[in-house]
């Protein structure tokens, strides 16, 4: 492999790219001066073998319908085995377009109307949205903060349910805030699920992005006993910048959860694109391996300078990531609104970020930092939020 | 322009391609000396200006999130109106992964499990697919044929409501068939709807495959008053063969419907793929119409030589299409089987097709062929068929 060169500044101004060329019209930051560390991608080109695949099948030139994906699901079966040490029957594999679309299915397969959805919070934004869309009920089980870190209450949660709750949503790791959480928090969860009869969804996209020190367990390896209600989710889009391809596997190994699951995937005709599956094909490879690795040491170089710099600042605490790319920064600290903290890391620093709110219960005071960018530009947003919170010094 | 050289033979084998590597499985017909003339994609590559799009894209190399999509809104626009004189507000277009899925998402936001759906069959087999999966009743009304083309029968029909349907899905052009449909024909739709309060949902995916000699008209410009309760479906999927990339267009502009259809849209986690947009975006534009224009006089070409040729087998009828590239071949004349005819057409002709019976009450005694392939394919087809029906002669 040709090693990653991570530092090299692509220009994404004028590519439709949703976080650079998007970036004006949310938070009037312009992408010539601006910093863009809101939408989760990265800046970086994903590795050799996967832009590889791509420019073979562009040369190739015929772009019908994509057929015969044995290569596809073997190296799925592959990358599970080879990197999480988790066994799948690969004819247990779903493709749907993203894990967001994942999820959408997820609730018309094993839900229905006005049923609840258990989410830990503060969480990723979309499930929330998507829940409430499909007219369920949005149950928010906010995570516990013990030593700067998320953890989770089932004592808490237990006194919560009302028996109307029909299946949780897992993000492991977390995002935000970057647990990657223990083999012994994913059984009190499953032991959790069981109590209240949940389907249990674990989004696994950030999976590959761990940082070092940490290990990811997959539920379904951490708790095998809860196949039955268990739905795998796992993506090669976050891992290595495929967002734009859209695809992702729902791995379901209980053939009742399947057929259900099936059903759902043929009333709303979910076949993936032929780009996503040439790309994703590429991916799950021991050159795509060999890529993650580095990409986890650059990520956590860029991590390190950052919370550095970002805890200098007087009542500003950004959380210690086990994973994932996504700094989530705590500014309750300084005593200023949320609105107050906004402006100055748009107008003063000209940064954007995904506003912590926006994350549900227990979000509000934070904001959330993607650093998947060359440290060049890490270490210029550090600079920027020490100038516009100088005044706290 | 250079001009489309669609006579070149280019070899799919081994490329994931459904329809040539999805052979052997599904009909004992090898892609070494078959002909697959089953799956509806082309054997051509797209418009050059769709190639260089995807190359400068691979170029760039950083395959994130898609924003910023004006400009592929702009070009929708450009091509309704000056291909089909369709004024459209660009935005009203939602951005679906293909047209199965699009109609996936009607039936969700316009349908309730148990409603009736109406389809006119014979017709494309996927819609009574995902109607099923959704738990919607298919009511099949069969077209009558007069003079050897399909027309539809409103006095039937209307005989046939019972209250319980909801929603009709028009194929314009039709498929299986080629029939492109009147101004007064789809004038008789329309009343038909409004009698009995229907949702339309008008699939145009074929709309800019029209052979010389017929016109077609968009059902939001033969009707303009039934807006209030129409859906209208197009792609570049399968103008530009790009049935791989998975993206289609679904245009409402009553802000009722679309409201409804803009919440399932969120609540199934649907955004289209950067591919797909990069694509489009470069084939709705002057080049991509000067292709189509070439393609369309080049399919005309492959459909007279293969309904002379098969139409000189005693008892075999070739529908004379009038859009579509999809041959749809009535053996009633031979009295023989279904069953016999498909054994001769893959045993003895070694050609694989769609048989009749999947797309519904009135296709039983029909094959449908795919004629979407270089001219030499076409006639060794009809050399072959021939041969396999020599006893009939």
């Amino acid at each position: 492999m040709t090693t990653p060169d991570f530092d090299e500044i692509i220009d994404r101004r004028g590519t439709h790219s949703a976080k650079w060329d998007g970036m004006e019209a949310y938070y009037g930051v312009s992408p010539d001066d601006g910093l863009p560390m809101w939408v989760a991608d990265m800046d970086f080109r994903p590795p050799a073998c996967v832009t590889r695949a791509l420019q073979d099948y562009i040369d190739h030139g015929v772009f019908g319908y994509f057929g015969d994906d044995a290569a596809y699901r073997a190296s799925i079966g592959w990358w599970m085995q080879e990197r999480h040490g988790w066994q799948i029957d690969t004819g247990a594999v779903f493709s749907t377009h993203g894990l967001v679309n994942g999820t959408g299915l997820c609730l018309q397969a094993f839900t229905e109307p006005g049923d609840g959805v258990v989410l830990f919070t503060p969480v990723y934004h979309a499930f929330a949205r998507v829940i409430r869309a499909a007219g369920r009920k949005v149950v928010e089980c906010p995570l516990a903060l013990t030593e700067g870190r998320y953890e989770m209450d089932f004592a808490a949660y237990d006194a919560q349910m009302t028996g109307n709750e029909k299946l949780l949503i897992l993000c492991s790791p977390h995002n935000p805030g970057g647990r990657v959480w223990s083999a012994e928090e994913l059984r009190a969860l499953a032991d959790f699920a069981i109590r209240h009869d949940l389907v249990v969804v674990s989004d696994e996209i950030h999976s590959d992005l761990i940082l070092p020190g940490a290990r990811h367990v997959p539920m379904a390896v951490a708790c095998p006993d809860i196949s039955d209600r268990l739905v795998m989710m796992t993506a090669t889009t976050k891992t290595f910048n495929l967002a734009g391809a859209h695809v992702g596997n729902v791995i379901i190994h209980d053939p009742d959860l399947r057929r259900r699951f099936e059903t759902v995937m043929t009333a709303n005709g979910i076949s993936p694109n032929s780009f996503a599956l040439h790309a994703a094909t590429a991916a799950y490879s021991p050159e795509g391996a060999a890529w993650v690795e580095a990409l986890c040491n650059y990520l956590d170089g860029n991590r390190k300078l950052f919370d550095e710099g970002i805890n200098a600042i007087p009542g500003v605490t950004s959380m210690k990531l086990e994973g994932t790319y996504l700094a989530w920064v705590d500014f309750s600290g300084t005593g200023m609104e949320a609105t107050e903290v906004q402006r100055r890391i748009e107008k003063d620093a000209r940064i954007a970020v995904n506003y912590g709110e926006s994350f549900g219960l227990g979000g509000e005071t934070y904001q959330r930092f993607n650093l998947a960018t060359p440290r060049a530009r890490v270490a210029e947003a550090v600079e920027r939020m020490q100038k516009a919170f100088a005044d706290l010094q």
